[in-house]
Formats: structure tokens, sequence, C-alpha cells
């Protein structure tokens, strides 16, 4: 099953706020609720956002009453700055609600026929990032050796794209082709994505994993128990500079130090060419329940009127970096040149 | 309130498993309940650890109903035993119960004089550990500027300690000498001491806080919001590496990456100088259920049967500090020769 998909006139997702707790399939028939399901994480993961939001413009197509095209674009429009301003940071939102309009505006013909070539790209987008996961599965799973053991952050396999994932997809691609693989599975405070996600994942997997808080990394690495460590991104500077969730920072900071080597797998489709340098991507701040809402062995933690802090991101600086993993190959240093190369 | 302290025959302490939902102080009557308190972290930081360990030999005393000195002695060394292997990382437990089995060799008299000299000693050791803590806040509050911004890691202040703390003892003396402080609190995964105790703890003292996840400290470093980064420890090797809670070596990488002041704040009965360099420090694994037993929004986070990792404490390199605060003074740069020096 995928993570996102078209059924029946509508839009389904698998809840990814309740995993592994309970397994839940949520359908939506508008551009608004999608809208908010990507704001409120029901769905995650840069590549899964793209392609909720393009079906999310489909949707929208339906929703207009607009009989005439020009009536209907300027609905799809409207729709389109909606969905784009759920979440800042994932470029793939923005590059998946662009490439629709340009195919809306792309066709010369009725109202109907531009719906339809919407709903027909929004699925082409989806299909195609099923593809070009396994494409660069192939190219990560080529760097993994037998025996490895890999610190993964967050949850980057099917549940973060259509189907198979980016830095997950590597690992499965690797433990399919026989390598005997170990994941240290860091949980990724504040949501959890690791310890809920990519635990649940790798059980489906058959893959051995053990779950550490994000701040057991450094420990691991300095022992040298760990060979390679790997994430996706929500964007990547046209210098390689990556903004991925809260956190990659510091474990590749301590992957460095430790001469492990690091890699970002990502879809070429997460590279921003346009940002010359990764201080320039926006970084989202999200609610501070996110960091005060769990609870220990029952008990609330935070004192009752505490304050926290939620940036959901941050910048890997591309000195840190070995490597990134795209669809086209492994782009290695220096990224200026190469990434560029790379995105064809 | 000491969180630690003798009275009527027993040893009472603030139980910090349960705050800040509740405030408990549990009595303990015999030196075995004590060593379990210890293992189950009742209470915990190096030095109110050494308190509680010295007041358990104590209560091995009156416990024992040997009336004969040698009889005694071989009581308290069986105690001293039980207490010690609590748990491994913290020198100070160690220390604490090699001081008081000291006196209680070095008495020339009675049974119940050594007894006496045992609990007296013990009270000694708990009232300096406040005196050296206000020391060594005094030397550490020169380093702050008016208007910092500091991160702090787990629990160092009078929970942490008999009284007043360690690098919270630093932050509350650069509060009480009017300095503007805000402080970074890191919830410190996986028993979250700085979302529990620091930020109740600084609620007390009515200094501002935010509490974050552990892995944003890097993307606050980065922005250039942070000014020192402080934390204690559990053990000083005499090269000046530390061992403290989990994820102080990532905190210090990042810390130094964006060349911020990093200080470990430490009496100097956590300093091992019979240990060269870190990787010779225990490091103490823990339970998985301290990983796997929070909960998000009401829901269990891991997969069932999801395993976890727990090791409850890291190494930092010497390389990586600026300072180590002891109640001698600030102890900088080569360690190997300063801290044998403020040692005395």
């Amino acid at each position: 099953m995928r993570t996102v998909f078209w059924e029946d006139g509508q839009l389904n997702m698998i809840d990814q706020r309740i995993l592994p707790a309970r397994f839940e399939v949520i359908s939506y028939k508008d551009h608004k609720s999608v809208a908010a399901a990507i704001k409120d994480m029901v769905v995650r993961g840069a590549p899964a956002i793209g392609a909720a939001a393009a079906f999310g413009l489909a949707l929208a197509g339906y929703e207009s009453a607009s009989s005439r095209t020009p009536d209907l674009l300027a609905d799809l429009r409207a729709a389109a700055a909606v969905l784009k301003s759920a979440r800042p940071t994932a470029v793939n939102l923005a590059w998946a609600v662009d490439r629709l309009m340009r195919c809306a505006e792309s066709v010369k013909g009725s109202a109907d026929q531009v719906r339809a070539a919407v709903l027909n790209e929004a699925q082409r987008l989806a299909d195609e990032d099923v593809e070009i996961n396994k494409r660069m599965a192939e190219h990560g799973a080529a760097l993994i050796d037998d025996g490895d053991t890999i610190i993964h952050h967050c949850n980057t396999g099917s549940l973060a794209t259509v189907d198979w994932g980016t830095a997950l997809g590597v690992i499965h691609t690797a433990h399919e082709q026989g390598k005997r693989i170990h994941v240290l599975v860091d949980e990724t405070r504040p949501r959890l994505q690791g310890a809920r996600l990519t635990a649940w994942e790798l059980e489906q997997y058959g893959i051995p994993y053990e779950i550490i808080s994000d701040n057991m990394s450094g420990y691991f690495l300095k022992a040298g128990r760990v060979q390679k460590a790997l994430f996706g991104a929500d964007r990547v500077a046209a210098n390689g500079d990556v903004a991925n969730k809260i956190g990659t920072y510091m474990l590749s900071l301590a992957a460095h130090d430790n001469k492990v080597p690091v890699y970002a797998v990502v879809p070429t489709s997460t590279i921003d060419l346009s940002l010359a340098h990764g201080d320039l991507i926006p970084i989202e701040e999200r609610n501070a329940e996110e960091v005060l809402g769990i609870e220990l062995f029952g008990e609330p933690v935070a004192p009752k009127n505490a304050k926290a802090r939620n940036p959901a991101f941050d910048v890997t600086p591309n000195r840190l970096l070995t490597g990134i993993v795209t669809e086209n190959g492994v782009v290695y240093p220096p990224f200026d040149v190469n990434l560029a190369k790379a995105v064809r």
C-alpha cells in the first residue's frame, strides 16, 4: 500500500500521527483539508508532502464549480497558494504544486480537460516518486557494506514518500541485496518519527534495529560501532547545505568528528538551486506542545507553565557531508559544481 | 530544604522520579534501600549520590548489631561494597564511601563511637558539599555576562547536590548578582532531568528559561543565540576528559563548532586523577524501558517489541572544553597539568 494514493475521486493517506499504535487511512475530498493534514503532520516527509499537495490540487480542480478554463485556473492558483503555505521548509511541496500549475496552464482545452490533466499529472508525479526512490536506493545501496551498522535520523521510508523511501529505501534495498545491516534508529524528538515510524517500518522489513535517543548517537559513533550515517532532506541548497529534521546537524557533526561517512539521500526535486546556501532556507518553528506533550512512565514531564522552543529543522553545512545520493547518482564535493550537474 | 538530609535517625531524600508532578520526601532506615534508591534514581546527580551513600553508610552502622569494633567495621565494609556498586560512573559515590570508611577505621574507640563518627563525617561531607558548591558558583558566575543565553544539560542544581548545585548553581549565583540570564534547558533524554528538574528549579528561582529537545542545541548555537554551554560531570579524568550525562559530547561538539565557550562545573571530588583519560571511565548502560517508556500526546511511541540501547553517560574529550570550574577556581588547558594542581 502506498502512503499517499488516489482512489474513487479521493486522496487517501496513512495517518502517521497515530502509528505504530493504530493503522488508519484517512480520505480527503478538498484541498483545504489536505493543507491542514500537511500542517498537522498526518502526512510528513518531503516527497510524501509533495505528492499529497499534488493530489490536493487535483481535488481543488473538482471542488471548483467553474466551467470556464480561466476561472478554473484562478481557483487552482488560489488553492496552490493555500497548499504551498502549509509548511515552509520542504521544497518538494512548492516544487510539486508549481509543476502541477505549469501543467494546468499548458492545457489548451476545456475546464474538464484541465481537471483531468491535473489529476493525471499528480498521478504521474506519485508514480515517478516511487521509481526515483528505487533508483536512489540502488545508487545508495552500493555505498553500504555487508555488516554495516547505520545510524538513521527521522523517518525516510515508505511513509516519508509515496513508497520505498529515500535513506530508508537505501537500507531496504541493501537488505534485499543480502547485506547484513543493523540500524541504530534515533528516536527524533520531538515528534519521534524514528521511534514510531522508522522502527515500525524496519519491523515490517525484518531488518534488525535498536532505538536510541538522539543524544546517544555521539556515544555509539565515538565507540566505533557505526559505519554510516544516513538521512533524507527537506531542502538542499545549491552549495550542498542540507535542511533536514532538527538534530541532523548534531548527528552529522558527531559522525564527522569520528570520520564516519555521512550521506543525505534526496530526489533531485529536493535540491533548490535558487538558494546559494543553507542559511537562506526558511526554518519552520512549530508548536511548543510537541516538545512539552510527552509523558515518562505515565507522569507529565515539564512544569505546568513551562515554555518551549520548537524549530522543526536545522541546516547541516556541506563540509560535514560525504556525499548526496540522488536518483542520478551519488554527488560528491565540490557540491556547488556537482549538484547543478546532477539536476538535469 | 536540602535534597538529601538526616533527621530523626533516618536519611530523607526528595523523590526525583516524580517531580515536577508531585513533591515527596522518602525516608530510609537501611543502607540496602539507599543503594536501591540510588540505582532507581530517587536521587541522582553525582554530588547528591555521594551524600546519599555517605548517610547510607551511617545507617549501616546503626543497622549492625555488632558490639565489637572489628565486627562493626566488617559490617561497614560489606555495606560500603553494596553502596559503591549501586552505580558505576559517578566517582563521587566511591569517593564518599571511601572517605567514610577511612574515618571509621581511624577511630580508636568503641563500636558506638565508630557509629557516631561515621554519622558525623557524613553530616560534615553534606555540609561541605553546600559550601563547595557556593564557592564553585562564585568562580563560575564570574564567567557569565549580563544578557547571556546559556544552554544547560541535565540537572545540576540543588536536586543534583545537597544544595545549590554545580552548573545550575553558577547560573543561580549569576542571577542573584543581578545578571540577566536566559537558559535554554535541554530536556535530557531519556530520563528528562532537564525538562523535569532543571525547569522546575528555574521556576522556583524566577530565572527565565525555555525547554528544547537535546537535538535542538545545534540549531540555537549555530544561529548565534547562545553565549555559554554549562553542565556538571560524573567523573573527570586526569587529562580533563569529562564523563557526564549522555548527550554532553554532542552538545560540546556543537558549541565548539560555533566557538561558544563550554564549561564543566565540578567539585574536585569528581576529578579522578587515577584515570589517565576518559576512555577508562566505566559507562553505565541502563534499562531500555527508560528510552521506550515515553508517550506522545497520550499514545505509546515505539512498536511493542522494539529494542533500545541506553548508555547513561558519554565522554567529552578535553579538546572541546574551554574550562573546568571547581571550588578552587577555574581550570584551563593544559588540563593534565592544571587539574592536578587544582586538586589540593
